[in-house]
């Protein structure tokens, strides 16, 4: 940003403006991640009121139209500056969230956001009970509602591309469709020539480890890994997640399993993944929307990559595995290396999204993201989700779910938000991860050799100088064509699971 | 409250209007209780924006002159209904707030509350310099900003008395120094004769105790009381304090020091009374302005009743000190009940007010309490502050600070906030702290022998029926009088200490 004084006028009165906003939905977010960590049960029906207040403000201080004015007499002023100046990139992507905002009635946010904490409570029970019949009415409303939101977008290519343009600015129904359906040729024979070898033994990480020290071995990974403990910590929660109030104020949550390593280990490394994008976005963008990671799927590319490519490989634990068995020498000083590193990276055809492995991961997303679709085209009724997903499971993964429990009912997306948009981004962000990484290899091929000594400075700052200091300045599209000069393709991350499974499974 | 149907249609909206203000403020609440538990370093900057933003959106959103019409309106509905009706009481106290926050311009905030924040960071500085004549200009500037703010409220008798009326809404400066020259006047014979008997050896709470088990021990207290977890929790910080977002989430926090066990417990009992009354209010009151203690003084009676009349008496201790002993068996296994009553209630002549006993503590807030009405009135220069805070010291305790970060530096209140109407509400809470109890000790002698037991049912269901429930329905003078049948005076607190010191001291 250029300092006050040489500021346009306008400029700095938008960023005035934009600055009391994020104040504003910061707090909201504070309000969010208190009632996930700390506060009594007592709290919870003023804090939804309360969240509701503050968003709503919010929102109608961003559509004021006065913002719009704003925007339009900033025209010109933004046409004499280099488009990728920060400047410029403030104006433009003002206008972007600004554009998309005012399209959206005030009394559809209000009905959306009412229906969807119905839904959610309904969904809750009918999960428990395994009861998709609960949920099914309130699921055909929540269908017909995001039709109505796409709708407030005409001229779209897929009713769907106004949904997924909400998490991936620039993505498309028809290209995703495409890059997941190669994605899918490729991988469904992976996982039967995998399925065909012996299974890996991975008892070694389901012992008893006592939540204290597996959180106190966390945070001596992250640290290294280079997350600022002075802008950032971690709490407890029941579905971990990362938030911030401010580039200075970065937090993420964990979740401990006693009889499970990988939940807190992994969980953790994912979320500070999304924190170092967070802690790494140009100070200066501060308190305006340029400050924050710029799609859904590079911020699942960050949280991935950190969390898999890294955390999962073998140069990260010859550095770390003699801390962890120093921490847990009961349960883990007579497992080898090879063992401990064999059973994280365990590769199993199983029902749950959440719990599954890098190879598998994607076809459960894949699965998602075209049930979506067919339910927005109309060419899938909600009445008959059930059986389209139990079939898809049976032909992608080769395993049927006993119930709707371990199948439609498992994830919240659909059941708390919209459908449409909420699942593209994570196997985006998988491919992204490899892509990136990939290009920081090859720009320092020494990175390996680095990490084996528990030093991530190179890696940290290629994706800080290429990525992370950009926050929203360039669409994903763009971000991924600068930090690697090419187009977002499958072949990175096929190369890297055909490497680094082939070796594990000797395919 | 009365049902939705039933309210008068402009009080449904002034409600509506209320209840956002409230959401907002609570969210400025949840802000500076995160900035003061757990926010990392790199928060604080941000964190200050935010909170003024919020700030300034209650306020500007309460001062809408829209509130002023809605309150007009309402004018005859008001006279209509019982003055004692929640509805009527809504609107009076209302009305009120609105009135005072009228008055006082939006730059005149802005400036007092930018000049505090310098003048806090400079006294934090000369605190420990020991340099009152580095942070005088600024004391200076916030007397005269102090004047500026009396005189928005034109006609009063005493320049103090609209500062005062902003934390004890009824007091006067004059009524006030009356009852205080009468509170002193005995006082001093007291701790004189108390100074002439042997002192009390407290040194078995100048022992190791750790902090872990200070907290476990206070929580256990604090739940006996009444504090209900599932409505708030307990945290730590570095100034212990009582904060909540609703009704039904109301937080203490605290600080324990390994080396007193006084410090931890006797605080957290004291924010367990601040958070009884706020857990007690009605819950029909919930985010309007009825909802909260009815002035500082009767906020600190609660807090002082707690800590001190139940907290520090002989039969809290019969049931509670067996338990203590057990946490700590190394530490008070030798230790006998009296000793350790003795202890807890040892009485001293001593330079810092936080940390005086109950028969010393009225005397340095009254020092502070005349100190401020000499200032406003101008008898008193700020240069000759320091001073005249020795002499009085000198006169009223027999002992001169040594310095002046442990004389006029000490506390943080003209050096954050104004000059006036600081310090009065703790010794009129400890006035009324006496009066509340033994009025409920008339009411129902058998409170004491239930207090052995570890039974405080009947003092807490008193004290809920007749102060907390009301919120800000009813003045502090008028909760007074209705709680004991009699106006404020000073002869039940002088009652007590006579009794309980005149035991202890055998004078």
């Amino acid at each position: 940003m250029q300092t006050l004084e040489k500021t346009h006028p306008k400029l700095q009165e938008l960023k005035t403006r934009l600055s009391e906003i994020n104040d504003i939905e910061s707090a909201a977010s504070l309000l969010y991640w208190d009632q996930a960590t700390y506060m009594p049960p007592g709290g919870a029906a003023a804090r939804g009121r309360q969240l509701a207040t503050l968003r709503h403000i919010a929102h109608t201080k961003f559509t004021d139209p006065a913002i719009g004015q704003l925007l339009e007499d900033l025209s010109s002023y933004e046409t004499s500056l280099p488009p990728d100046s920060d400047e410029a990139s403030l104006i433009r992507v003002t206008r972007r969230d600004y554009e998309r905002a005012v399209k959206i009635p005030a009394d559809f946010t209000a009905r959306f956001s009412q229906h969807s904490t119905e839904t959610y409570e309904v969904w809750a029970k009918a999960r428990s009970a395994n009861d998709f019949a609960a949920v099914q009415p309130y699921l055909e409303k929540t269908l017909e509602l995001s039709r109505e939101l796409a709708n407030f977008f005409p001229g779209y290519e897929h009713i769907a591309d106004p949904l997924i343009a909400e998490a991936d600015y620039g993505m498309k129904a028809t290209s995703v469709r495409e890059l997941f359906a190669e994605l899918r040729q490729q991988l469904v024979p992976i996982v039967e020539a995998i399925s065909a070898q012996p299974v890996i033994d991975a008892s070694c990480l389901h012992q008893h480890f006592p939540e204290a020290e597996q959180i106190a071995f966390s945070l001596k990974v992250i640290e290294k890994l280079g997350y600022d403990f002075q802008r950032g910590r971690q709490d407890k929660t029941l579905h971990p997640f990362m938030t911030k109030f401010s580039t200075g104020d970065v937090r993420i949550t964990t979740r401990i399993r006693e009889n499970d390593l990988n939940e807190g280990l992994f969980s953790t490394i994912h979320e500070t993944g999304h924190a170092l994008y967070e802690q790494g976005v140009n100070r200066d963008f501060e308190a305006t929307p340029l400050a924050g990671g710029t799609s859904s799927g590079v911020h699942e590319s960050q949280s991935r990559l950190w969390e898999n490519m890294v955390g999962r490989s073998r140069p990260f634990w010859k550095f770390f595995y003699p801390q962890l068995q120093a921490q847990f020498p009961q349960q883990l000083g007579d497992v080898a290396l090879e063992t401990f590193y064999r059973a994280i990276n365990k590769v199993e055809r199983s029902l749950i999204r959440t719990d599954a492995d890098e190879v598998t991961y994607n076809l459960h997303v894949m699965i998602r993201f075209d049930l979506e679709l067919q339910l927005l085209e109309g060419t899938l009724a909600v009445r008959d989700l059930p059986q389209a997903w139990n079939e898809r499971y049976r032909s992608d993964l080769g395993i049927v779910p006993p119930n709707d429990a371990h199948g439609v009912l498992q994830d919240v997306h659909w059941y708390g938000g919209m459908i449409g948009g909420m699942f593209q981004g994570y196997t985006l962000g998988n491919l992204m991860s490899a892509q990136f990484f990939q290009a920081a290899l090859q720009a320092h091929p020494h990175i390996s050799t680095e990490i084996e000594q528990g030093n991530f400075d190179t890696l940290h700052n290629w994706l800080k100088t290429n990525i992370y200091q950009h926050g929203r300045k360039y669409t994903a599209a763009e971000i991924v064509e600068l930090a690697t000069g090419k187009a977002l393709s499958i072949e990175p991350f096929i190369a890297y699971i055909r490497r680094k499974f082939g070796e594990l499974y000797s395919l």
